[in-house]
Protein backbone atom coordinates (compact mmCIF):
# COMPACT_ATOMS: atom_id res chain seq x y z
CA UNK A 1 0.00 0.00 0.00
CA UNK A 2 2.56 2.71 0.87
CA UNK A 3 4.43 2.06 -1.87
CA UNK A 4 3.21 4.86 -3.75
CA UNK A 5 4.57 8.02 -4.69
CA UNK A 6 1.90 9.91 -2.81
CA UNK A 7 2.32 8.92 -0.07
CA UNK A 8 5.39 9.81 2.48
CA UNK A 9 6.52 7.70 5.91
CA UNK A 10 8.22 9.55 8.57
CA UNK A 11 8.80 9.24 12.36
CA UNK A 12 7.11 11.55 14.60
CA UNK A 13 6.53 12.16 18.30
CA UNK A 14 2.51 12.04 19.28
CA UNK A 15 1.14 13.63 22.20
CA UNK A 16 -1.89 12.58 23.66
CA UNK A 17 -2.83 12.67 27.11
CA UNK A 18 0.30 14.15 28.64
CA UNK A 19 1.93 11.29 26.94
CA UNK A 20 4.58 11.18 24.30
CA UNK A 21 5.20 8.40 21.47
CA UNK A 22 7.41 7.86 19.20
CA UNK A 23 5.39 6.49 15.87
CA UNK A 24 5.32 6.14 12.02
CA UNK A 25 2.98 8.68 10.66
CA UNK A 26 2.45 8.58 6.69
CA UNK A 27 1.75 11.72 5.20
CA UNK A 28 0.73 13.20 1.66
CA UNK A 29 3.44 14.09 -0.62
CA UNK A 30 3.90 17.79 -2.03
CA UNK A 31 6.26 18.19 -4.82
CA UNK A 32 6.57 20.42 -7.62
CA UNK A 33 5.65 19.75 -11.19
CA UNK A 34 6.82 21.62 -14.04
CA UNK A 35 4.18 21.47 -17.15
CA UNK A 36 5.81 22.77 -20.25
CA UNK A 37 4.20 23.02 -23.82
CA UNK A 38 7.84 22.47 -26.12
CA UNK A 39 9.93 24.10 -24.41
CA UNK A 40 8.28 26.86 -22.77
CA UNK A 41 7.59 26.07 -19.13
CA UNK A 42 3.80 27.33 -18.59
CA UNK A 43 3.27 25.86 -14.31
CA UNK A 44 4.71 25.41 -11.92
CA UNK A 45 2.20 23.68 -9.36
CA UNK A 46 2.76 21.80 -5.80
CA UNK A 47 0.88 18.54 -6.27
CA UNK A 48 0.94 15.23 -5.21
CA UNK A 49 2.84 12.93 -7.87
CA UNK A 50 1.18 9.57 -9.41
CA UNK A 51 -1.28 11.14 -11.97
CA UNK A 52 1.14 13.82 -13.76
CA UNK A 53 -0.04 13.11 -17.42
CA UNK A 54 -3.86 13.90 -16.46
CA UNK A 55 -2.86 16.69 -14.06
CA UNK A 56 -0.76 18.88 -17.37
CA UNK A 57 -3.63 18.28 -19.38
CA UNK A 58 -6.58 18.94 -17.43
CA UNK A 59 -4.49 21.96 -16.16
CA UNK A 60 -3.67 22.90 -19.86
CA UNK A 61 -7.42 22.36 -20.55
CA UNK A 62 -9.17 24.03 -17.68
CA UNK A 63 -6.58 27.03 -17.85
CA UNK A 64 -7.96 27.22 -21.73
CA UNK A 65 -4.38 26.89 -23.01
CA UNK A 66 -5.36 23.98 -24.92
CA UNK A 67 -8.66 23.10 -26.39
CA UNK A 68 -10.18 19.16 -26.77
CA UNK A 69 -13.45 17.41 -27.24
CA UNK A 70 -16.59 17.79 -29.86
CA UNK A 71 -16.67 19.23 -32.99
CA UNK A 72 -16.12 23.08 -31.37
CA UNK A 73 -12.82 21.85 -30.41
CA UNK A 74 -9.63 21.34 -32.66
CA UNK A 75 -6.91 18.82 -30.60
CA UNK A 76 -8.06 15.11 -30.39
CA UNK A 77 -6.02 13.73 -27.26
CA UNK A 78 -4.45 11.29 -29.58
CA UNK A 79 -2.96 14.51 -31.27
CA UNK A 80 -1.49 15.34 -28.02
CA UNK A 81 1.82 13.62 -27.33
CA UNK A 82 3.01 13.88 -23.56
CA UNK A 83 6.09 13.01 -22.30
CA UNK A 84 6.29 11.93 -18.77
CA UNK A 85 9.83 13.46 -17.65
CA UNK A 86 12.14 12.54 -14.68
CA UNK A 87 12.47 15.44 -12.40
CA UNK A 88 8.76 16.49 -11.81
CA UNK A 89 8.67 17.53 -15.50
CA UNK A 90 5.41 17.18 -17.70
CA UNK A 91 5.75 18.11 -21.37
CA UNK A 92 2.80 18.14 -23.67
CA UNK A 93 3.94 18.62 -27.67
CA UNK A 94 1.42 19.75 -29.53
CA UNK A 95 1.00 18.66 -33.65
CA UNK A 96 2.64 20.61 -35.88
CA UNK A 97 0.39 23.40 -36.64
CA UNK A 98 -1.26 23.88 -33.77
CA UNK A 99 -0.85 26.80 -31.62
CA UNK A 100 -1.30 28.16 -27.94
CA UNK A 101 -3.47 30.96 -27.10
CA UNK A 102 -0.32 32.52 -25.25
CA UNK A 103 -2.45 35.14 -24.63
CA UNK A 104 -3.89 33.38 -21.94
CA UNK A 105 -0.77 33.19 -20.41
CA UNK A 106 -0.60 36.06 -20.54
CA UNK A 107 -2.80 37.34 -17.93
CA UNK A 108 -1.67 34.67 -15.83
CA UNK A 109 2.23 35.91 -15.45
CA UNK A 110 1.69 37.10 -12.03
CA UNK A 111 2.17 35.68 -8.82
CA UNK A 112 -0.68 35.48 -6.25
CA UNK A 113 -0.48 34.50 -2.81
CA UNK A 114 -1.61 31.18 -3.82
CA UNK A 115 1.35 30.65 -6.11
CA UNK A 116 4.23 31.63 -3.95
CA UNK A 117 6.00 28.43 -4.44
CA UNK A 118 6.37 28.48 -8.38
CA UNK A 119 9.99 28.00 -8.94
CA UNK A 120 10.86 27.55 -5.59
CA UNK A 121 11.99 24.14 -6.06
CA UNK A 122 15.31 24.09 -4.07
CA UNK A 123 15.01 23.77 -0.12
CA UNK A 124 18.06 25.17 -0.30
CA UNK A 125 16.84 28.04 -2.04
CA UNK A 126 14.30 29.00 -0.12
CA UNK A 127 16.72 28.64 2.80
CA UNK A 128 18.76 31.45 1.34
CA UNK A 129 16.23 33.64 1.42
CA UNK A 130 14.98 33.41 5.10
CA UNK A 131 16.13 36.32 7.12
CA UNK A 132 15.60 35.30 10.61
CA UNK A 133 16.75 31.57 10.00
CA UNK A 134 19.57 32.14 12.23
CA UNK A 135 17.89 33.47 14.88
CA UNK A 136 15.22 31.10 15.64
CA UNK A 137 14.92 31.19 19.36
CA UNK A 138 14.94 28.37 21.57
CA UNK A 139 12.45 27.95 24.01
CA UNK A 140 9.91 25.22 25.43
CA UNK A 141 6.18 25.45 25.84
CA UNK A 142 4.22 22.86 27.65
CA UNK A 143 1.61 20.39 25.41
CA UNK A 144 -1.35 21.86 27.30
CA UNK A 145 -0.82 24.80 25.96
CA UNK A 146 -0.41 23.88 22.46
CA UNK A 147 -3.79 22.13 23.05
CA UNK A 148 -5.90 24.73 24.35
CA UNK A 149 -4.88 26.90 20.96
CA UNK A 150 -7.25 26.01 18.46
CA UNK A 151 -9.99 26.89 20.80
CA UNK A 152 -9.22 30.05 21.56
CA UNK A 153 -8.65 31.16 18.01
CA UNK A 154 -12.00 29.37 17.30
CA UNK A 155 -13.37 32.02 19.96
CA UNK A 156 -11.33 35.27 18.62
CA UNK A 157 -12.93 33.66 15.16
CA UNK A 158 -16.85 34.24 16.30
CA UNK A 159 -17.65 36.27 12.82
CA UNK A 160 -16.20 34.74 10.38
CA UNK A 161 -16.90 31.33 11.48
CA UNK A 162 -20.62 32.20 10.88
CA UNK A 163 -19.70 31.13 6.96
CA UNK A 164 -17.74 27.90 7.92
CA UNK A 165 -15.79 28.45 4.60
CA UNK A 166 -12.76 31.02 6.38
CA UNK A 167 -9.25 30.08 7.26
CA UNK A 168 -7.47 31.98 10.19
CA UNK A 169 -3.98 32.32 11.53
CA UNK A 170 -3.40 33.13 14.77
CA UNK A 171 -0.71 34.43 17.05
CA UNK A 172 0.30 33.21 20.66
CA UNK A 173 2.71 33.85 23.05
CA UNK A 174 4.60 31.68 24.77
CA UNK A 175 2.14 31.25 27.82
CA UNK A 176 -0.78 30.58 25.25
CA UNK A 177 -2.21 34.01 24.84
CA UNK A 178 -3.41 35.31 21.71
CA UNK A 179 -1.57 38.15 20.44
CA UNK A 180 -2.87 38.65 17.12
CA UNK A 181 -4.92 36.63 13.76
CA UNK A 182 -6.00 37.12 10.57
CA UNK A 183 -8.74 35.42 8.57
CA UNK A 184 -9.71 35.11 4.71
CA UNK A 185 -10.45 32.62 2.08
CA UNK A 186 -7.24 31.72 1.19
CA UNK A 187 -4.83 30.33 4.29
CA UNK A 188 -1.84 32.03 2.41
CA UNK A 189 -3.70 35.39 2.62
CA UNK A 190 -4.42 34.94 6.30
CA UNK A 191 -0.71 34.61 7.51
CA UNK A 192 0.06 37.56 4.90
CA UNK A 193 -2.17 39.64 6.65
CA UNK A 194 -0.80 38.65 9.95
CA UNK A 195 2.94 39.12 9.07
CA UNK A 196 1.91 42.11 7.55
CA UNK A 197 0.19 43.47 10.74
CA UNK A 198 3.72 43.37 12.50
CA UNK A 199 5.94 44.60 9.44
CA UNK A 200 3.46 47.59 9.54
CA UNK A 201 4.57 48.27 13.53
CA UNK A 202 8.02 46.80 13.12
CA UNK A 203 7.71 44.13 14.89
CA UNK A 204 9.19 41.86 13.25
CA UNK A 205 10.72 38.78 14.01
CA UNK A 206 8.12 37.49 15.94
CA UNK A 207 10.63 35.11 17.92
CA UNK A 208 9.24 33.49 20.76
CA UNK A 209 5.54 33.38 19.76
CA UNK A 210 3.63 30.40 18.23
CA UNK A 211 1.49 30.06 15.11
CA UNK A 212 -1.61 28.37 14.95
CA UNK A 213 -2.89 27.37 11.37
CA UNK A 214 -6.88 27.05 11.20
CA UNK A 215 -6.09 23.95 8.37
CA UNK A 216 -3.25 22.28 6.70
CA UNK A 217 0.45 23.03 6.33
CA UNK A 218 2.01 23.63 3.36
CA UNK A 219 5.29 24.03 2.33
CA UNK A 220 4.36 27.79 1.42
CA UNK A 221 2.98 28.94 5.26
CA UNK A 222 6.51 27.26 6.41
CA UNK A 223 8.19 29.43 4.36
CA UNK A 224 5.86 32.43 5.31
CA UNK A 225 6.22 31.52 9.00
CA UNK A 226 10.65 31.03 8.59
CA UNK A 227 10.39 34.68 6.94
CA UNK A 228 8.98 36.32 10.10
CA UNK A 229 11.20 34.59 12.32
CA UNK A 230 8.70 32.08 14.18
CA UNK A 231 9.88 29.03 15.67
CA UNK A 232 7.20 26.83 16.66
CA UNK A 233 4.17 26.32 13.92
CA UNK A 234 1.13 24.19 14.64
CA UNK A 235 -1.78 23.78 12.26
CA UNK A 236 -5.50 21.98 12.73
CA UNK A 237 -4.75 20.06 9.93
CA UNK A 238 -1.76 17.74 8.35
CA UNK A 239 1.39 18.63 6.95
CA UNK A 240 2.59 17.80 3.39
CA UNK A 241 5.89 15.66 3.10
CA UNK A 242 7.36 19.14 1.80
CA UNK A 243 6.14 21.29 4.86
CA UNK A 244 8.12 18.79 7.17
CA UNK A 245 10.69 18.38 5.26
CA UNK A 246 11.68 22.57 4.74
CA UNK A 247 10.62 23.21 8.55
CA UNK A 248 12.90 20.48 9.49
CA UNK A 249 15.46 22.24 7.82
CA UNK A 250 14.72 25.45 9.03
CA UNK A 251 14.92 24.66 12.67
CA UNK A 252 11.40 25.46 13.02
CA UNK A 253 8.92 22.91 15.67
CA UNK A 254 5.54 21.41 13.18
CA UNK A 255 3.08 20.18 14.61
CA UNK A 256 -0.32 19.09 13.02
CA UNK A 257 -3.66 17.61 14.17
CA UNK A 258 -3.82 19.85 17.05
CA UNK A 259 -6.66 19.65 19.09
CA UNK A 260 -7.70 19.85 22.95
CA UNK A 261 -6.95 15.98 22.93
CA UNK A 262 -3.26 16.42 21.32
CA UNK A 263 -1.35 16.64 18.56
CA UNK A 264 1.45 15.08 16.21
CA UNK A 265 5.23 17.00 16.05
CA UNK A 266 6.65 16.38 12.85
CA UNK A 267 10.12 18.15 13.48
CA UNK A 268 12.35 19.76 16.59
CA UNK A 269 9.88 18.38 19.32
CA UNK A 270 12.80 19.87 21.52
CA UNK A 271 10.36 22.72 21.68
CA UNK A 272 7.91 20.94 23.78
CA UNK A 273 8.33 19.49 27.50
CA UNK A 274 7.99 16.06 26.97
CA UNK A 275 6.26 14.76 29.49
CA UNK A 276 5.85 10.75 30.44
CA UNK A 277 7.16 8.90 27.38
CA UNK B 1 -22.48 42.57 12.37
CA UNK B 2 -22.83 41.83 8.88
CA UNK B 3 -21.53 45.51 7.65
CA UNK B 4 -18.10 43.79 7.06
CA UNK B 5 -16.72 43.61 3.59
CA UNK B 6 -15.70 40.01 3.71
CA UNK B 7 -19.18 38.90 4.33
CA UNK B 8 -22.29 38.51 1.42
CA UNK B 9 -25.72 37.38 2.50
CA UNK B 10 -27.16 35.28 -0.35
CA UNK B 11 -30.83 33.85 -0.34
CA UNK B 12 -30.73 30.00 -0.43
CA UNK B 13 -32.21 27.05 -0.70
CA UNK B 14 -31.61 24.53 2.19
CA UNK B 15 -32.37 21.00 2.25
CA UNK B 16 -32.52 18.98 5.45
CA UNK B 17 -34.39 15.76 5.75
CA UNK B 18 -35.95 15.88 2.61
CA UNK B 19 -37.23 19.25 2.99
CA UNK B 20 -36.68 22.16 1.31
CA UNK B 21 -36.36 25.66 2.81
CA UNK B 22 -35.20 29.14 2.09
CA UNK B 23 -33.04 30.87 4.08
CA UNK B 24 -30.51 33.54 3.95
CA UNK B 25 -26.95 32.17 4.47
CA UNK B 26 -23.31 34.48 5.15
CA UNK B 27 -20.86 33.74 2.43
CA UNK B 28 -17.02 34.68 3.30
CA UNK B 29 -16.24 37.18 0.11
CA UNK B 30 -13.83 36.40 -2.54
CA UNK B 31 -12.42 38.89 -4.46
CA UNK B 32 -9.38 39.73 -6.18
CA UNK B 33 -7.09 42.06 -5.16
CA UNK B 34 -4.11 43.83 -7.51
CA UNK B 35 -0.91 44.31 -5.14
CA UNK B 36 1.29 46.83 -6.73
CA UNK B 37 4.75 48.63 -6.13
CA UNK B 38 4.54 51.45 -7.96
CA UNK B 39 2.77 51.44 -11.05
CA UNK B 40 3.92 48.00 -11.53
CA UNK B 41 1.40 44.83 -10.67
CA UNK B 42 3.12 42.03 -8.50
CA UNK B 43 0.33 40.12 -7.79
CA UNK B 44 -3.67 39.49 -8.17
CA UNK B 45 -4.56 37.75 -5.57
CA UNK B 46 -7.86 36.39 -4.64
CA UNK B 47 -8.82 37.28 -1.12
CA UNK B 48 -11.06 38.46 2.10
CA UNK B 49 -11.38 42.39 1.66
CA UNK B 50 -10.80 44.01 4.92
CA UNK B 51 -7.23 44.20 5.54
CA UNK B 52 -5.95 45.02 2.74
CA UNK B 53 -2.64 46.78 3.77
CA UNK B 54 -1.38 44.88 5.92
CA UNK B 55 -1.91 41.62 2.98
CA UNK B 56 -0.11 43.37 0.62
CA UNK B 57 2.64 44.37 2.96
CA UNK B 58 2.27 40.67 4.50
CA UNK B 59 2.91 39.08 1.04
CA UNK B 60 5.57 41.84 0.04
CA UNK B 61 7.68 40.69 2.39
CA UNK B 62 6.81 37.02 3.12
CA UNK B 63 8.05 36.56 -0.25
CA UNK B 64 11.13 38.18 -0.05
CA UNK B 65 9.92 41.50 -2.27
CA UNK B 66 10.94 44.01 0.25
CA UNK B 67 12.50 43.73 3.78
CA UNK B 68 12.25 44.92 6.82
CA UNK B 69 12.82 45.02 10.51
CA UNK B 70 16.11 44.73 12.62
CA UNK B 71 19.76 45.93 11.97
CA UNK B 72 20.00 43.75 9.11
CA UNK B 73 17.18 45.11 7.00
CA UNK B 74 16.85 48.19 5.22
CA UNK B 75 13.46 49.38 4.95
CA UNK B 76 11.24 50.39 8.07
CA UNK B 77 7.46 50.34 7.95
CA UNK B 78 7.31 54.50 8.29
CA UNK B 79 9.19 54.92 4.87
CA UNK B 80 7.21 52.29 3.06
CA UNK B 81 4.12 54.20 1.79
CA UNK B 82 1.03 52.42 1.11
CA UNK B 83 -2.11 53.67 -0.55
CA UNK B 84 -5.47 51.54 -0.75
CA UNK B 85 -7.02 52.50 -3.66
CA UNK B 86 -10.60 51.37 -4.98
CA UNK B 87 -11.45 48.52 -7.45
CA UNK B 88 -9.07 46.34 -5.22
CA UNK B 89 -5.78 48.05 -5.87
CA UNK B 90 -3.18 48.46 -3.21
CA UNK B 91 -0.08 50.26 -4.18
CA UNK B 92 2.90 50.28 -2.71
CA UNK B 93 5.65 53.36 -2.87
CA UNK B 94 8.75 52.73 -1.29
CA UNK B 95 11.17 55.47 -0.79
CA UNK B 96 13.42 57.38 -3.77
CA UNK B 97 16.46 54.87 -4.01
CA UNK B 98 15.12 51.93 -2.54
CA UNK B 99 14.67 49.36 -5.15
CA UNK B 100 13.16 45.81 -5.26
CA UNK B 101 14.54 42.47 -5.90
CA UNK B 102 12.78 41.92 -9.05
CA UNK B 103 15.33 38.88 -9.52
CA UNK B 104 12.91 37.10 -6.99
CA UNK B 105 9.32 38.13 -8.92
CA UNK B 106 10.83 36.66 -12.04
CA UNK B 107 10.97 33.04 -10.17
CA UNK B 108 7.29 34.06 -9.77
CA UNK B 109 6.60 34.59 -12.80
CA UNK B 110 4.76 31.32 -13.98
CA UNK B 111 1.22 30.56 -13.55
CA UNK B 112 0.20 27.39 -10.92
CA UNK B 113 -3.08 25.43 -10.60
CA UNK B 114 -3.50 27.40 -7.36
CA UNK B 115 -3.60 30.61 -8.95
CA UNK B 116 -5.67 30.15 -12.42
CA UNK B 117 -8.08 33.06 -11.48
CA UNK B 118 -4.74 35.55 -11.59
CA UNK B 119 -5.89 38.34 -13.67
CA UNK B 120 -9.39 37.18 -14.35
CA UNK B 121 -11.29 39.95 -12.51
CA UNK B 122 -14.23 39.93 -14.81
CA UNK B 123 -17.02 37.33 -14.67
CA UNK B 124 -17.68 37.82 -18.39
CA UNK B 125 -14.37 37.37 -19.41
CA UNK B 126 -14.22 33.98 -17.71
CA UNK B 127 -17.51 33.50 -19.10
CA UNK B 128 -16.56 33.74 -22.55
CA UNK B 129 -13.44 31.53 -22.40
CA UNK B 130 -15.39 28.73 -21.41
CA UNK B 131 -16.47 25.95 -24.21
CA UNK B 132 -19.31 24.41 -22.67
CA UNK B 133 -21.73 27.21 -20.98
CA UNK B 134 -23.87 27.17 -23.83
CA UNK B 135 -24.47 23.49 -23.65
CA UNK B 136 -24.95 22.67 -19.72
CA UNK B 137 -27.52 20.17 -19.79
CA UNK B 138 -30.56 20.14 -17.48
CA UNK B 139 -31.48 16.71 -15.42
CA UNK B 140 -33.42 16.77 -12.22
CA UNK B 141 -31.40 14.37 -9.08
CA UNK B 142 -33.26 13.36 -6.02
CA UNK B 143 -31.95 15.21 -2.72
CA UNK B 144 -30.84 11.85 -1.43
CA UNK B 145 -28.45 11.32 -4.21
CA UNK B 146 -26.68 13.85 -3.14
CA UNK B 147 -26.11 13.33 0.42
CA UNK B 148 -24.96 9.35 -0.72
CA UNK B 149 -22.25 11.27 -2.53
CA UNK B 150 -19.58 12.29 0.36
CA UNK B 151 -19.47 8.41 1.98
CA UNK B 152 -19.00 7.13 -1.63
CA UNK B 153 -16.05 9.37 -2.33
CA UNK B 154 -14.22 8.49 1.39
CA UNK B 155 -14.94 5.04 1.07
CA UNK B 156 -12.68 5.19 -2.70
CA UNK B 157 -10.40 7.29 -1.30
CA UNK B 158 -9.26 4.60 1.56
CA UNK B 159 -5.46 4.72 0.54
CA UNK B 160 -4.79 8.51 0.88
CA UNK B 161 -7.16 8.72 4.19
CA UNK B 162 -4.28 8.04 5.66
CA UNK B 163 -2.60 11.20 5.72
CA UNK B 164 -5.78 13.26 6.86
CA UNK B 165 -4.34 15.98 4.47
CA UNK B 166 -5.73 15.17 0.61
CA UNK B 167 -8.27 16.94 -1.09
CA UNK B 168 -10.30 14.95 -3.51
CA UNK B 169 -12.79 15.76 -6.19
CA UNK B 170 -14.80 12.55 -7.35
CA UNK B 171 -17.17 12.21 -10.43
CA UNK B 172 -20.48 10.32 -10.19
CA UNK B 173 -23.56 9.48 -12.71
CA UNK B 174 -26.94 10.85 -12.15
CA UNK B 175 -28.06 7.93 -10.00
CA UNK B 176 -24.79 8.44 -7.90
CA UNK B 177 -22.19 6.30 -9.35
CA UNK B 178 -18.62 6.94 -8.47
CA UNK B 179 -17.17 7.32 -12.24
CA UNK B 180 -13.79 8.38 -11.74
CA UNK B 181 -11.90 10.30 -9.05
CA UNK B 182 -8.42 12.23 -8.01
CA UNK B 183 -6.41 13.25 -5.07
CA UNK B 184 -3.94 15.71 -4.67
CA UNK B 185 -2.61 18.20 -1.70
CA UNK B 186 -3.89 21.17 -4.11
CA UNK B 187 -7.85 20.75 -4.24
CA UNK B 188 -7.44 22.75 -8.26
CA UNK B 189 -4.94 19.55 -8.67
CA UNK B 190 -7.48 17.13 -7.93
CA UNK B 191 -10.19 18.87 -9.97
CA UNK B 192 -7.31 19.18 -13.41
CA UNK B 193 -6.25 15.53 -13.16
CA UNK B 194 -9.95 14.52 -12.90
CA UNK B 195 -10.75 16.57 -16.50
CA UNK B 196 -7.09 15.47 -17.57
CA UNK B 197 -8.42 11.93 -17.61
CA UNK B 198 -11.32 12.22 -19.69
CA UNK B 199 -9.29 15.31 -21.87
CA UNK B 200 -6.96 11.89 -22.94
CA UNK B 201 -10.14 9.79 -23.07
CA UNK B 202 -12.19 12.22 -25.84
CA UNK B 203 -14.68 11.84 -22.72
CA UNK B 204 -15.42 16.18 -22.85
CA UNK B 205 -17.67 17.36 -22.28
CA UNK B 206 -18.95 15.87 -18.70
CA UNK B 207 -22.56 16.66 -19.25
CA UNK B 208 -24.89 14.57 -17.26
CA UNK B 209 -22.70 14.27 -14.28
CA UNK B 210 -22.43 15.30 -10.69
CA UNK B 211 -19.09 16.81 -9.16
CA UNK B 212 -17.83 16.48 -5.68
CA UNK B 213 -15.33 18.37 -4.39
CA UNK B 214 -13.26 17.18 -0.56
CA UNK B 215 -13.07 20.94 0.36
CA UNK B 216 -14.76 24.65 0.03
CA UNK B 217 -15.41 25.50 -3.43
CA UNK B 218 -13.67 28.68 -4.69
CA UNK B 219 -14.48 30.48 -7.77
CA UNK B 220 -11.67 28.77 -9.96
CA UNK B 221 -13.08 25.19 -9.08
CA UNK B 222 -16.19 26.62 -10.39
CA UNK B 223 -14.55 27.70 -13.42
CA UNK B 224 -13.01 24.44 -13.96
CA UNK B 225 -16.32 22.73 -13.67
CA UNK B 226 -17.43 25.19 -16.27
CA UNK B 227 -14.79 24.33 -18.34
CA UNK B 228 -15.77 21.22 -18.60
CA UNK B 229 -19.27 21.22 -19.05
CA UNK B 230 -20.61 19.95 -15.29
CA UNK B 231 -23.80 21.61 -14.41
CA UNK B 232 -24.17 20.50 -10.50
CA UNK B 233 -21.16 20.51 -8.36
CA UNK B 234 -21.45 19.93 -4.75
CA UNK B 235 -18.74 20.47 -1.97
CA UNK B 236 -18.23 19.07 1.23
CA UNK B 237 -17.50 22.66 2.58
CA UNK B 238 -18.71 25.76 1.79
CA UNK B 239 -18.72 28.16 -1.29
CA UNK B 240 -17.05 31.46 -1.60
CA UNK B 241 -18.87 34.47 -2.35
CA UNK B 242 -17.70 34.83 -6.10
CA UNK B 243 -17.91 30.91 -6.64
CA UNK B 244 -21.86 31.72 -6.09
CA UNK B 245 -21.87 34.16 -8.41
CA UNK B 246 -19.91 32.78 -10.86
CA UNK B 247 -21.89 29.15 -10.90
CA UNK B 248 -25.01 31.59 -10.88
CA UNK B 249 -23.86 33.10 -13.99
CA UNK B 250 -22.16 30.28 -15.60
CA UNK B 251 -26.07 28.19 -15.29
CA UNK B 252 -24.29 25.70 -13.17
CA UNK B 253 -25.89 24.39 -9.88
CA UNK B 254 -23.91 24.91 -6.77
CA UNK B 255 -24.07 22.91 -3.42
CA UNK B 256 -22.25 23.53 -0.16
CA UNK B 257 -21.82 21.81 3.75
CA UNK B 258 -22.96 18.44 1.44
CA UNK B 259 -23.07 15.65 4.25
CA UNK B 260 -25.60 12.51 4.32
CA UNK B 261 -27.82 15.12 6.78
CA UNK B 262 -28.48 17.76 3.95
CA UNK B 263 -26.81 20.43 1.87
CA UNK B 264 -27.27 24.53 0.91
CA UNK B 265 -28.13 24.70 -2.81
CA UNK B 266 -26.62 28.25 -3.56
CA UNK B 267 -27.70 28.89 -7.43
CA UNK B 268 -30.06 26.95 -10.00
CA UNK B 269 -31.77 24.48 -7.64
CA UNK B 270 -33.66 23.60 -10.57
CA UNK B 271 -31.75 20.56 -11.16
CA UNK B 272 -32.83 19.05 -7.42
CA UNK B 273 -36.06 17.65 -7.33
CA UNK B 274 -37.94 19.84 -4.25
CA UNK B 275 -39.59 17.57 -2.56
CA UNK B 276 -41.38 19.28 0.56
CA UNK B 277 -41.12 22.89 1.14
Amino acid sequence: MLDHPGLFLRPIHRFRKEKMTEVTDVLAVEEPLDVRIGRRSVAITMRTPGRDVDLALGFLFSEGIIRAGSQAFRLRSAEVKVKLGKDNVVTVHLPPGETVDWGRLERHSYTSSSCGVCGKTSLAQVFAAVPFAESLTTFRVAPAILQSLPDKLRTAQELFDQTGGIHAAGLFDLVGNLRHFAEDVGRHNALDKLIGHHFAQDALPLDNHLLLLSGRASFELIQKAAMAGIGLVAAVGAPSSLAASLADELGITLCGFTSERGFNCYTHPGRIDQVGG
